[in-house]
């Protein structure tokens, strides 16, 4: 059947949707939900049915910026038809059943997500059968290895090959952008690549594109760590095992994240860049993915268990998960912090955390006196020095200052009312505050935080500051502000 | 926050929808799948957000139909607030662990469905819950009971009440429409509700439809009951027990049916009746839900279990489901059907089905040589008489005569390719064609079938005729059927 197009634009959605009026559908015998296959020139997609009662008329399909991109085409007639019925929806079915999969069958429906080819709500049940009847040890070799052939890979043709990683986000924990340029700067290959913030203040890409850019081409990318051993970018501009990203908005509303895909996704992801070496930091506390040690301790074996499968070799990192990490919250804040640690002075335990990383993965190659020879990489400016290669060859200005970075210009001071020790900071509300005061799309944007736990504070001092691009932006963070207090004092 | 209403009409959606410009969602640090209360005026819901880069521009919320509706209003401003965390959600998600959840959490998640307050995603987390973990015997009671409190009740202060209902869609299966007359002729009082097709070529109320009106408010239907002992309604239109209806749109999908769910559903719908005593049809047979003898006694027992809760006495029926009931299949062929068995002639598979359904329902109250009785009112005319009133209480014509009943006038002859006796009829087939041809919102288009398993046949019998409203619907049905083969001879 040839209908016209009709561009529509207002939802972002990753699952191809086209939506079709209620009477062309019912002569095709489509219901919400059917596949239908759609043809422009040599070009196909499979998408899922919409019904419309007046915005599309009888002849027309309604198609959303997604499939324009694709495409590449705003008027005309595309050709639309039947699509069979996916052999992964019957998949997805049988794991809801409580039965195992099989390589290929996992392959099957991770081929099908990377595609589009799967509405929200078999996106769902796949995250509702993973994380109900979890996925046993060879389920989860399997998905990681979909995963991995399911997206872009980074051949460096080098060995060894580090990486790290941090599970779940702590406000302010920026140790990557601190341990990288050490370990880059003791000799050891290190192509880190990071996300960007989904639902915190920041991601390492955010406060790492304050000072330089953080997209490039997967061949760029090779050149930036054949030059200097490192590099800090954001992996969603290469879509290396991305099978996970696609999930993330069927996650969200009950924030699910079942143990099988975080696995999978995670050591994917340090397969497609070869890594061979892997720091995996777990931050375990009540506002954190991972509340307890004996979880973090089960899924400590678990990652050092598929890591063998795939060759690399993994450390485990455990941390407190309890309160943000440095001062800065925010891009442009926390730039400033980790700046000033590669400089020689900032935050303390931002520092030691930097350092700390940087030495376990240090010791994990062999090296000897590793937390040593990472102070002295960072107390020399060695790690400095390379984080300045490093930028120049991400296009950013190596010599950029502290004061270059932007901050607020609005600015508002949040006053303790008691003389006592800071006894809880809350992970959540600090974030929520950061972010609807402009943090991460306002680079200026962000808290920063004078004290952390078990610091004695006195009435009238400053807890900490909120910082706004605008005065209606600061105006929002005040009113969360209002009904939640981020901070307990004793 | 005042947004102004933009009015949007795109999709029908059950959880209702609100579109937000993205800057808007931003300042409120909103993101799709987060809630929002909407107020106009004295009226308040709770809706789901989804994100607009166009369509609605800074200032504008976007409404659909359902919202619309709600608050009768299509411009103007509402107030716009942050919605709290649904409780429900964290016990859905506590289901999903593997959890038992106890009657009050069932009945909020119940309460919340039936207040459209939970998005398809979430919906559809639920129904993985009840499917991937299964619901045991206290939570199939509670969430019974929480249906039947969170919909409309019937009550018509009668002793006994009975009811009957048939699991899943065998084409031309309208039993009903023969038993309730002779029930009702037969002195007992039987309120039948019935289903609308969602994916079948007819429901019994499609059916009915052809003959007389079957949407009534509750009271219309206690005036028809008191008259006539009987009714045959569509229970869409008075929200019995409605809360599974609301989850039809994310178990397509998968075709997900989970038994608990199942079970509470039918019985909730007697329940809000206050039947006392209840056929269920359970058909088996490959294309069915139950494909086999094991699972229905499985599901028989537990439906009696169930029903015994609920002071229902249930006497189940299995029956074949393995080819369509009856010659027409479509909304007018099978009143064809109905008025003719009720006159005395008809498919005699189709007679002998009702009159059974009848004699087991008659049997549960103790009434003696119930066949017998059953095939006395059906033969002596009283049914059809009893009938007649009901039509007529329904504001149908009670003379009505098969010649009335339009069918056509398009048609097309399936001839037999073979001498041969008939091996297979497929369901699944037979229904698409009937479908595509206009079954059930053209009520004059369907399949009529000649033959069932094992007849003998011909070259060139007719072994059916599909029945279309125009040329166009026809050639669209003999595209499926050149496609697909419904019956296979041997």
């Amino acid at each position: 059947m040839k209908l016209k197009i009709k561009r529509l634009s207002f939802t972002a959605g990753d699952p191809f949707i086209a939506v079709l009026n209620k009477k062309d559908a019912y002569h095709l015998d489509l219901y919400p939900g059917d596949r239908i296959k759609i043809k422009y020139k040599s070009k196909e997609i499979i998408a899922v049915v919409n019904l419309a009662f007046k915005n599309v008329n009888q002849g027309e399909i309604g198609i959303f910026e997604h499939i324009i991109n694709f495409f590449n085409v705003t008027h005309g007639y595309v050709d639309v038809s039947l699509s069979e019925k996916l052999k992964s929806t019957n998949y997805i079915k049988k794991k809801l059943e409580g039965n195992i999969l099989n390589a290929r069958e996992i392959n099957e429906i991770v081929k099908d997500i990377m595609s589009n080819n799967l509405s929200e709500i078999e996106l769902t049940y796949f995250v509702s059968a993973c994380y109900g009847n979890g996925l046993n040890n060879n389920e989860v070799i399997a998905l990681t290895k979909a995963i991995v052939n399911n997206g872009n890979k980074l051949n460096l043709n080098k060995h060894p090959i580090l990486d790290l990683h941090s599970i779940g986000g702590i406000p302010g924990n920026r140790i990557t952008i601190i341990a990288v340029p050490i370990i880059a700067a003791a000799g050891f290959i290190i192509p880190k690549t990071s996300s960007r913030s989904i639902t915190s203040p920041s991601g390492t890409s955010d406060t790492m594109e304050v000072i330089a850019n953080v997209s490039f081409p997967v061949n760029d990318i090779k050149k930036i760590v054949n030059k200097t051993n490192g590099c800090m970018v954001w992996g969603g501009a290469v879509n290396l095992a991305a099978a996970d990203d696609k999930l993330i908005r069927v996650r969200n509303p009950l924030g699910l994240d079942p143990e099988g895909m975080l696995l999978a996704s995670i050591i994917a992801k340090k397969a497609a860049v070869n890594a061979t070496h892997v720091l995996i930091e777990i931050p375990v506390g009540k506002n954190s993915k991972v509340e307890n040690k004996q979880k973090a301790v089960r899924l400590k074996n678990k990652f050092i268990q598929l890591g063998k499968k795939f060759n690399i070799k993994i450390i485990i990192m455990f941390s407190d998960g309890n309160q943000p990490v440095g001062n800065g919250i925010g891009p442009g804040l926390e730039a400033r912090d980790v700046l000033k640690v590669l400089q020689g002075t900032g935050p303390e335990d931002l520092r030691e955390k930097g350092l700390k990383t940087a030495a376990m993965l240090l010791k994990l190659l062999n090296v000897k006196d590793a937390y040593t020879k990472a102070t002295e990489i960072l107390d020399s400016g060695l790690a400095y020095e390379k984080f300045r290669e490093i930028v120049k060859a991400q296009k950013g200005d190596p010599n950029i200052k502290i004061e270059d970075i932007k901050i607020g210009p609005f600015s508002y001071d949040v006053k303790s009312k008691y003389n006592g020790t800071i006894a809880k900071i809350d992970n959540n509300i600090i974030s929520r505050i950061a972010r609807v005061a402009g943090a991460p799309n306002d680079k200026e944007a962000g808290i920063y935080l004078n004290y952390h736990i078990n610091d004695y504070v006195k009435k009238n001092d400053i807890l900490f500051t909120i910082y706004a691009k605008n005065q209606k932006k600061l105006r929002y963070s005040l009113n969360v502000l209002k009904l939640n207090n981020p901070i307990m004092i004793r």
